[in-house]
């Protein structure tokens, strides 16, 4: 089974959007922290999930404990944001293709999570006034 | 390498806290979903994770997705409390004695670690009075 953990990192990393869209399954789902409404299809998935690159492109962004089982991987991060220390979980489930079926996003503390939320909304805005 | 997961599990099903002291190490710390503050030591670590498991004490609780890898877990849960949908994630390491040296939890949505913080507090708050 193609597992989509390491080209995820590559889109981290490298804020390689092409190659995001290509381990993305049409019918994936993003279930974000601060809100409890999944978010359906590849297009939506894709817009939470740049706009989140966007968010955590920080220098201090870093994975921590990473585990990858065999068609799920769990993996904490940790940064800080304006002197805000935020750390998270992001597990994702890929399918027997290795294209990523669900991404969701757990975060700690609450603090963190209202400022993320924040920022999430902002960069989400941008989108709109972009396209 | 001992694993402490299926002790885990019995104490959440069975809520006993014997076994709970047996397999939490003297050094412990708990990682609250609400506050960043590392809670340091055997006794808090108890205290804490005897409150969530009251409060989490629900019949729709249960376990989804679980990654097991050499020395920690990431263990997926859901339950609903009072019509609000908790999804969460308990992050656990372990020494090589299969002892528990950090427990971390991960709550989403926002609504989620809200309802789970008043509970927690009035959980804890109850502990204080039987003292």
């Amino acid at each position: 089974m193609s597992n989509p953990i390491q080209k995820w990192h590559d889109v981290v990393k490298l804020r390689d959007y092409n190659t995001l869209t290509e381990i993305i399954h049409d019918d994936a789902i993003f279930y974000s922290p601060v809100v409890y409404t999944p978010q359906k299809g590849k297009d939506i998935t894709l817009k939470y999930l740049i706009a989140a690159s966007e968010v955590f492109n920080s220098s201090s962004f870093k994975y921590d404990k990473e585990m990858i089982g065999e068609n799920s991987a769990s993996l904490e991060f940790s940064l800080t944001i304006d002197d805000t220390d935020i750390n998270g979980i992001d597990l994702i489930t890929w399918n027997n293709d290795g294209l990523i079926t669900e991404f969701k996003v757990f975060i700690r503390p609450l603090q963190g999570v209202n400022l993320i939320h924040k920022m999430m909304q902002g960069m989400l805005e941008s989108f709109k006034n972009v396209s």
